[in-house]
């Protein structure tokens, strides 16, 4: 049998048929030291898919709704009215769901799959998170924010047609900022770890205020804010052979940069620090469940 | 009728079913300078693709053949050797070319993909190409390039079993190296425009060895070379709030760097260049027809 024949789109699925191992939790690995690198170079690659995203202009039709018919007396749903873009975001995380990139708890798809197949070489994941909190996500208002409040900051108006690349550049930008925030999962079972006795009378009570103002410091969020918008003007600028690299804003207009430094210092400010403490908070509020 | 019970593969191939308008040719827009400012940006779009694949390790299981059972007296095809790597690229593939990606010239896939209809919004593209010479590209050269030699260079021995993941940074990768290098019929479009009678002269002589020469300008590649090296130092350093940014090498272990900046380099003087210029000659060949 030919398998140039096979129809591409169901190759991984009718194919072998693996069902990735479940196994048993795991607490190697997991520091605060491992924990900060990690969301370290995810500001890497926040800063890199928002320039990738900026190369593109708004390109707007691939985000008006595409208005399928509805029948008659048909419920409202919100996929009715969904547009290119999200079409494009649910098919392609139904492949990379296939591929199995949701068996690691890293990774949270913004659409549920019915896959529980997978082509995916098997691989025993270690399982650093307290099972009954892992589910824990802000999935819906990172989806929400992007689209609505960072989207119109990043791109530019215009039009020129790329609506796939965009919708993909959008994916891109979407999945690191899910993984980043997200990850304020395991950033809150080190913190548990560290001191299991304060923790624990405070998710018995469920004194959220208490929880956030336990993890929230004030000075390395600062650090943290700065940094990225540092990497967004170097990473951001136009690099010559024998120029110069600017480090910072001074002397230099927001346009030479490829996305409006400023604008990455706000989405860390008042996004993504503040979206992952709730998750931080959510996790601890089930880590005794 | 809920659109939700759809599956979702098939949302955006049975809804809608729009046929991107073809246009007629158009010579607007391009020139020496567009050309070389696109070039230009891309630059920074390899170096990204790089540092994001080198973020995984090599992940070796994601590229072994998965050994399809072939029937008795099968003839040899390579997809029959396929490894998941290459299954999940052709997936992604199908769903941005339904999506209409491969309507831009600029967009060449990998595999082929009987997809005409697309439910992306209209767009009438320009089209700077001649027609019988626009389908000119080296995708076979560059994919055995990737897999064969720039990816054993980039990605450290390792399996964190983020198979997914890694291969849709081999996409990436693949797509920007692609667009980046098969933009020379781009460029020796430009190039004929400026000199039709020296072109036309060489052409109709079939001399590639002059076209090549008339093609090539050392100084200029030794600039971009060098340029490129710099980004991978700028752009793949850790960056620190206080600390200064690194400019070359000197001082500095290569270790230093999420990719070996010289590896970026190699990539331009090796492939990037050579294969864009492959692509210039083989363009300008039709460019009469």
């Amino acid at each position: 049998m030919a398998v140039r024949a096979i129809h591409t789109p169901l190759l991984l699925c009718t194919m072998a048929l693996l069902l990735t191992g479940l196994v048993s939790p795991s607490t190697a690995g997991l520091s605060l030291d491992t924990v900060r690198e990690f969301l370290t170079r995810e500001e890497d690659t926040i800063v890199f898919s928002l320039i990738e995203r900026a190369k593109y202009p708004l390109n707007r039709p691939a985000y008006a709704p595409l208005h399928f018919g509805a029948g008659a007396g048909a419920e409202p749903d919100r996929h009715l009215n969904a547009s290119f873009a999200e079409l494009f975001i649910r098919e392609s995380e139904a492949v990379q769901s296939k591929a199995g990139r949701y068996q690691s708890l890293q990774e949270i798809p913004f659409f549920a799959y019915r896959v529980p197949f997978t082509l995916a070489p098997l691989y025993n994941f270690t399982r650093d998170l307290y099972p009954a909190a892992a589910f824990v996500n802000v999935n819906d208002a990172i989806w929400s924010m992007y689209f609505n409040e960072l989207l119109p900051l990043l791109a530019k108006n215009g039009d020129d047609g790329n609506y796939a690349v965009t919708a993909d550049a959008d994916l891109a930008c979407l999945q690191v900022l899910s993984r980043r925030i997200n990850y304020g999962r395991y950033v809150a079972e080190v913190k548990f770890r560290g001191d299991q006795q304060t923790y624990t009378s405070l998710i018995q009570a469920k004194d959220r205020d208490a929880l956030m103002k336990l993890l929230t410091s004030e000075a390395q969020e600062d650090v943290v804010k700065r940094r990225v918008e540092k990497k967004a003007i170097v990473f951001g600028q136009s690099i010559t052979l024998d120029g110069p690299i600017q480090t910072d804003v001074n002397n230099s207009s927001q346009a030479n940069f490829k996305v409006d430094p400023s604008v990455v210092y706000k989405l860390y400010d008042q996004w993504v620090i503040p979206l992952t403490k709730q998750v931080e908070v959510e996790y601890l509020l089930h880590r005794l469940d």
